[in-house]
């Protein structure tokens, strides 16, 4: 890595983000600050304090500040749409945005049905000089590369068993309950990236045997009204002979603790095994201890800047984006079968088709 | 620890050891050198050139070598035994030595049939005098019991989700197959301590609410003629609102890596995540690496000998042993459904007493 | 960190980067893609080779090069100049874009001659107006920043003993032969980056007492031929009762291993002592280990983000600079003691003032 | 490592220890428990209340309890001492136990005189059917075995900068500072073991080329009534071109740590970089951390009893010491001047007979 940086060609993308709540306000100043090639042109959001937030910040810039989405859409030159809004809206606006021959970057999960993800996939499918790509950040970070580079050379052999965790930092706030009547649930909102990359790993064509779950609420018992859990482990049976195992949590004390470990027939890696935020050790009285990250953007914020800069240049390039936008739909399905089986404490199987056998 | 070891009185308990394959002649050596209150009188082995090893090793020591079970149990004084054959002879030969009224300390499992090792707590139930404990040695290993004290003060809360990994080094030379022969499985052989330590941690009174597991014959396909697998996982439901998921594999390429983790309601404690055999670090052209143990013995060694010494212990100032041994009949009951699960594909259910629903 | 990243205003500081090697190359492309409020607008490079490449890579970008470093300062509008030059001319093209009231951040050393790093500093001083900054990259770093801002909280009591160390890998080339004729030496070349630091940590007002260093040329004995070594090491005593300690090496087998502890009353902090490039561990027949980078500026790359735009910032904004250029001066005074105490053996000893005791 | 331990042979080592204090007793008690070739026959302590502590604890088991050492030294029978006093009478003891030709173990350093070490070094080389050994117990350490080893593989090329430190958890007692009258120093103290290794690693027959080391009494200020220091650096030059730098501190935080890593043309060794007292970590509000070693006790334990069972088979089956007595003398030599050197404030030089240059 780190040689000679490739020089960027004068002309810039011109984007829009569409949502400012965690996760907009973070894509917008990405765009901002960190894309060279791209310049962030006008943002969209419903809610009052953003626009007031984007007004003080984002206006004097020159990005102009929509309360109307389908207005944004119609901003002068616009090429490309970051959406970042609530979930259940992510489907309508990429399908409203490729009508207006849009790019589009979509946060995860583009829906968390997946008939309706395929019909995102398909609307675009007819425009093929349209790039669609769904955000899941992880394939862009450093560790998560290294993983699939040193797979794909053989290191580890034929890798047969996966292990994939989402720990979220243990929040006091209630905020999860309320989430989980729109999240889809803790597959859904958490596991889809440990699926995601489970599939780049064992390669995107496996096909599912089984699904198995269990969960509880152990935190936050209210969650089961929502027929969600704050702790999940699931199973995924592949015909391929692979496995892939899964636990999501949000119940860590120290920080956030996403890991991964990939056992293959000639070697194991493990990604975050000895989570750390920094190079930094402390002695003292407590012992020999590190800090990690809080939250998913401290451990990840570098990995949004690769994919906001190969988003940006798979367009100007014309290459194909790094993300087969299928692969969103494949995880969303497994996600929510996952999901199922922990509610129903049923295990779900699947033909070689990947056709569900009731 | 270490502060004054306690000082052993003169009286020292007169063991045989029942055995002499790769386990035995390390629970011979065990009582021979590290037991300063035991004295190793008798061996006995089935096979001449354990016979042969024992009559140039042991005998010139004074210890009396046997190729009859029955006759070692005739042996003057005797007071215990140490049942180290294979597995499918300890009940049997455990049932004879509670006969003659000796204690037994018995490596797991006591039977691969959860029925035939009830039936040897039942006689030794009869005879409160003697002491019957089965070897789950990682129960006196520092780390292991750090955990459970760690947990008892409440360090982490209420323990919700249990993962235990035993991998054993990949081993080329085939034996695992004709291992399988007799093993009773992948769960019953390795995943046994596993599912004892989650027992230990949950509490020994958790009822299993279901069972599923699912593996795969990933290096040695003829596994599957004997019903088993080199890579499997389960995952255990108790009624408690407690969860245990298994990984068990015998492909682990740098070593015997045998990990664990809990992760609680307040904290997470993990066991061997970044496993290494000492204190050395290598830096060079590999990059930072440790070196790990090759087998669980290397890991495992001194919990042997702490083992050896509390059963000992126990019998000369008549304690009770620290091991009930009515957790080791719920361990193999436990492990012969998820090996079940395994081959069926089937998850299985439970009542609140812990009766299979069909 | 990483909630909102600050929004840039719309006016960019007009930079100029003088040298295009190793260092040069990599400030350009730093400030071209890395700081979105500043724009580099030229660059000056005498190697024909360097011309070259910036005419394929910069010119298209609209950057202008010069092969002529006084007519580059001509370039219209600029406002400051990075210089990345071979060390020699560094304090030359210094004073001059001082003298044409630019902004100056300058590699480090700004010379291997104390006394002419302090003209330096007396020419900005006269022009308050002028910023001047000295690139030690280190105080941009994460990791050295946590350890800042950890001892000024008191978290480790005093600071009593520092351990700074740079690791380059080695290179076989024999690079670093040609390159001590010019270097001032190892510590001046290499240590100085942990000087800085320990005078950062220590207070920046603190006074040596004595410097002592011993070296060895290992593996290329024909550095003896410049006055220098490949493994150095070297003591520092401070007036304030602090002793600061340094090793360098060209020897490293791993890659980049630059490590730092600082052991205080009440705790200790270290930075980088288990090195790793990403958060991957590889398990295979080497044992359990991590790749590590094997530059510094795989090690440091973000930080010099962090550094350029900082630097831009404190110009655009007005604010002081980030790092004191006296304590350039300073950090350059004790590396020339150090790396004369190796080549005579001698101890150096100084009064409460600084000055030497002969 | 851990296979078949060697059997021991019936006869058994009857042994003395001298010293019931903090070492002793832990001495007597490894003889007494983790020795099997060994029997602890008689004990002796001028001082009642350990005399009274042996009448409870060691009586009862036949080991004979004496407050007058030359009394103990006509122990009907006895072969062998372990001197475990205080060093001041070290040597006297250990000159009464050869005259009575008894093997001796003595804690280090013989004595904190090189001289005085030295005659007692000749007084044993006049019966050479006498076993003297002088306690560094970190060659028996495992780890330390380790670098040993994969040194004299050529693993790392020629070993070039060694660094040795010893770290004891603060003491808020003031015990260091009682302690420092008698104890020679920080550096004949805790140093003289990383003095011992860095002789062992680089071939014992290197030669002083200068010394040289700065401290300061940072918690303790008093320890400079006794001409000590609670913090210490020195270094090392030899003829041969290898460097030793040494950190010695009283003022460890999180517990015990000590710590060594050698750096060699081919690759780098660490000890114990990562300090850890098992394979337990815990995950919290604290960050991610492990506990340490509180005394170099509960680090270097099994080393001890290595030590012990060498010692005694190297008697019983006439071998050769694992240690050369004389390197005990070089290292109180080293350490002395290191000690000097930190008074001073002076460098001190020797020639290639290491005959010292005023």
């Amino acid at each position: 890595m780190a040689t000679t940086t490739p020089v960027p060609p004068s002309r810039k993308l011109k984007v829009a983000c569409a949502g400012l709540g965690r996760m907009g306000q973070r894509h917008a100043n990405n765009f901002l600050t960190n894309v060279p090639r791209a310049e962030l042109v006008a943002v969209f959001t419903p809610a009052p304090h953003e626009i007031k937030w984007a007004s003080q910040n984002l206006a004097p810039l020159g990005v102009a500040v929509y309360d109307d989405y389908d207005k944004m859409l119609e901003h002068e030159s616009l090429e490309a749409v970051v959406i970042a809004t609530v979930t259940a809206v992510h489907a309508e606006q990429a399908l409203k945005a490729i009508a207006k021959d849009l790019h589009v970057l979509s946060e995860k999960p583009i829906s968390i049905s997946d008939a309706i993800s395929q019909q995102v996939i398909d609307a675009a499918a007819k425009k093929p000089h349209l790039k669609l790509m769904c955000g899941f950040m992880r394939r862009f970070d450093s560790s998560y590369r290294d993983v699939k580079n040193k797979i794909d050379e053989g290191l580890i052999g034929k890798p047969i068993i996966y292990y994939g965790q989402t720990g979220d930092k243990r929040d006091p706030s209630g905020f999860f309950v309320q989430y989980a009547q729109f999240s889809g649930g803790i597959f859904v909102d958490c596991t889809i990236h440990d699926i995601d990359l489970a599939l780049w790993y064992f390669g995107e064509d496996v096909k599912v045997k089984s699904i198995s779950a269990s969960g509880v609420a152990a935190i936050e018992p209210d969650l089961t009204l929502h027929k969600d859990v704050d702790n999940a482990v699931g199973t995924v049976e592949f015909h391929s002979g692979q496995i892939a195992t899964f636990y999501a949590t949000r119940m860590m004390a120290a920080g956030q603790e996403d890991q991964t470990w990939i056992c293959g027939t000639n070697g194991k890696l493990t990604v975050n095994m000895a989570p750390a935020i920094n190079h930094v050790t402390i002695h003292d009285s407590y012992g020999v201890r590190r800090e990690i990250p809080q939250t998913f953007f401290e451990r990840f914020q570098p990995g949004f800047a690769v994919e906001a800069n190969e988003f940006t240049k798979a367009i100007l390039d014309d290459l194909p984006v790094p993300i087969d936008p299928r692969g969103a739909v494949h995880a969303v399905k497994i996600a929510n079968a996952l999901q199922e089986s922990v509610i129903s404490g049923k295990k779900i199987y699947y033909d070689e088709n990947e056709n569900r056998i009731e």
